[in-house]
């Protein structure tokens, strides 16, 4: 297929929709993103790698985070995760209360805010120095050493963070959080804060087109299963009140942060990355999606 | 593959689960079905049919019979459609009222109760004689003339469905119910009270595994672009509050019914059916999931 | 206490009100009423009768109905209605589905639509001809035999309510209604479509003020305590989501209808009613509740 | 009415319900107090005090101690108040995150923790010293100087107090905290921690029996229309989610804590306080509200 024509179409087609959402402003560090910027980059499993416009620009990941600490939990747990937190699309917002509430402090899936900071809680449980070993994993998987924390952004972040704050105590209150919440909310925002580009988002996430093996060096991050049922979470859950949507628009395992990033996974193919910071009413962003939504049209490439 | 020498197995490997679950006693014609019967029916793009057990006898498809008249609704009206009924998962039972107030009797997706009702309702602005119609697009899909309507479990069920009733009026006090009550209900219980095999079901659910297209006449049911959503919508909202476990144990798209039957389809590849009448708490089969478990193990099948 | 001069003041200070809440319109027969109908009358222990304005005009009672079947209730079961029906507060608009099915369709009070259904279905247990013996009872009460069911009123009321028809539906599901959907709902819609007049509905209730016992024929309605149990219901519970600030700006036992209607009781001293047609948006009369407030602070009777 | 003789008839007559409750067993100070305990006291407009049993015994107030700073916080802010929290029962447990995000963050009542939150932080924009001031107010309602918070209980509670910590939090998110969130919680925590006397905490409630007139004194704490007002409150909202019971079966104002003890105000009567540690599962005290039930039925007082 030649992507390099489809993503110059892509890049073309998306234009108009420039305006129709919002950057994210809840802290200055995210509010003051030039909202014009778009980046896409895709890694087939060949590693021919394929991008456009601001493809190399770092930007803070935000929940695209949530995907490589469930995956380290994943690693330490496996099954045994599944007893903290649930499996299941909420259908509310990503920081609701009231779902958590009926259900006795047990969050519904891994990417909602509540069911992150149980996964964090979790590696808690195996981590020494969370925050290095984090980071080294997100490096290791994109395959470059400059990946860094965005320390600015951590801290605005926890200023601000107040629902996050009475989340992590309500599930607290409820005994699913055994670790110190300053502890956990600390290694949750420097996580969030990431900063990466298109090309490293899209690298780091290959091995899960590629049943978890990592593509360079052959080594295992996932078992083929485990990689699969990742998959699977980010189809129904990588999306908020919104998956069922891109679910049906796009048609693939993917995953998306405040900060305008979309990561999607078509197995057995390829990892794609798409940056736009204008966001959509759920927290989206808008020009990510219809990129997305462009990409599996033109290409036919799409899990169902 | 050998499909034979796997369904063999699966037989096999499921037994220990019998008696995990309790068949539906709702109704007295459900509340009668033998809770051992097992059977298993798949057919494959190139037409070729394996089966085992008790799969060609018929039984009550239930729910998975919202999958046809969602089918049918899609034919008619595509995406404007989607004005009356979401697209989300709902993290609710199937029944639940409470997510119908909040959204202001917009239903959650097509799949919950309320979200067939309205599909329905839809239908009846474009058939003429619904329940004859939709039981000839069954007929036709399936491949074969003798599948009938059971007026018994309809009567019965109507008899008891005060719950949809509640569902039907709520969403008729927000003008999201346009045709008379008594007639809809009269469609949706005989829709649900169909009477099919595995070997059936699984025909009749091939074009969705061939992109819409019909697989003898060569027939186009869905455009492919309309079947790719309809497998979207199976995989994010087929099994009610356990659409997450299904996508992440199974992961292919899949609709269950009450009466213990389970459809699925692998794109590009096969459509699959199972039936055991014993259902879990969210009332999906027990050895239905476990059997399309087990399938999917064995085959690497899967979309993810 | 010069009442005569109390009322007459009141019926200046409230002129500056008209226009700020709406006539309901959800039914021809109460959108067509004239919204600056003003009424007033009371009645007090020594019998002696205080009017102003339209308190001789019928008008619809709505949802005071409840307060009469209710009391027949109490005459019949007693504590065992509780069984049955809640005493809690709401805290929800009088027809939400919500509360119903958290508490597995227990409605939470006698007063909410939902639990005056429960009540119906309960007199059906004990009444033969129960359209007939309600209105009697209100005869009885009010001292007068010109009360009617509005025909017409309860005709457009059942046809437009789907709510209703959703609430009991819901009930029946969770085996909390034990009648015939159609027969309470015919008997529930009647009720509440009986007309009178202020006059008549303050002298239906002075037994309430004066601990059960009917004023001239020295008739006992209901137990001393049943009485207080009533009044404490009708605080606590009287007006929906708006009783808190009820019992807070007015401080006495009172029930509203969607008529514009509203009934207040001061225990061992008088039973008042008021009446103007425009509701705010709790479906209250806006009048109403300022010319009970201001009644209550011009006399200074309360019960706090 | 002989006071003297109705205690002691009430004080047999409760002894049966021991044991049919439980201590609040949440932090060690409320877990280790004596289940048997049982104390009650009244004091009358007349300045009469009549008591009996463990009425001279200080326990911890808690949610009692609601009511000292609403009514400080009325004095300061009067109407405005009603801006930053609501006026309706809940008909929640008094710990509920569900309603206070529907409702944005303003508490439905005052007597809700959200609510008592709220009312602290209101506080904080008047007071120099809160807690001094706090302490100094109930000392001087209460008569007595003696009376003083139990640092161990604030500190226990403020350690397992997660739940208060997500409700705060979760406000602050929605703009409805000011003040630096874990000084409002050292307040609240003190509070509740204050420990008094059945006949302290009648003598102290005495004013809202008298029109919010100190009574020896005779200096204002409320005008007359906040001290009615702030009955009704009590009435509707003292309770939790058993307020209508209570209402309904006692029907007088008053407010619990999970101490096991539960103040009463009879309006131009007296003012009443019993203590029993053993709570319902709506965290009220079994043995106190008997012990009240049986009150108004001997004498006959109630407010309804």
């Amino acid at each position: 297929m030649d992507f390099e024509k489809i993503l110059a179409e892509i890049s073309d087609e998306i234009q108009p929709f420039f305006g129709e959402g919002k950057v994210a402003n809840y802290i200055p560090a995210l509010a003051n993103v030039d909202p014009r910027k778009f980046g896409m980059a895709l890694v087939t499993l060949d590693n021919e790698l394929f991008e456009i416009g601001d493809s190399r620009e770092k930007f803070s990941i935000q929940s695209i985070s949530k995907v490589y600490s469930l995956c380290m939990a994943l690693q330490q747990e496996d099954q045994a995760l599944w007893k903290r937190v649930g499996l299941e699309p909420s259908g509310n917002p990503f920081n609701s209360l009231v779902q958590l509430e009926y259900e006795k402090g047990i969050p519904r899936n891994p990417f909602i805010n509540a069911g992150a900071l149980v996964v964090i809680d979790v590696l808690l449980n195996h981590l020494k120095n969370p925050k290095a070993e984090i980071l080294d994993f997100v490096r290791m998987l994109a395959g470059v050493d400059d990946i860094y924390y965005d320390y600015a952004v951590a801290k605005s972040e926890r200023e601000t963070g107040f629902t996050n704050a009475a989340l992590i105590n309500f599930m607290r209150s409820h005994k699913n959080i055994h670790h110190p919440i300053d502890q956990i909310l600390d290694v949750y925002y420097h996580q969030c804060s990431i900063a990466m580009s298109c090309v490293e988002l899209a690298n780091s996430l290959l091995f899960q087109a590629n049943n978890g093996l990592e593509r360079g060096s052959k080594k295992r991050i996932l078992a083929a299963n485990q990689a699969k049922r990742l998959n699977a979470i980010m189809l129904t859950c990588g999306f908020y009140d919104e998956a069922g949507e891109f679910a049906f628009r796009v048609g693939v395992p993917g995953k998306s942060g405040v900060g305008g990033g979309i990561v999607g996974v078509i197995p057995n193919e390829l990892a794609i990355a798409v940056w736009s910071p204008e966001l959509n009413n759920h927290g989206n962003s808008v020009l990510g999606i219809k990129a997305l939504e462009l990409f599996t049209k033109k290409t036919g490439l799409s899990i169902f």
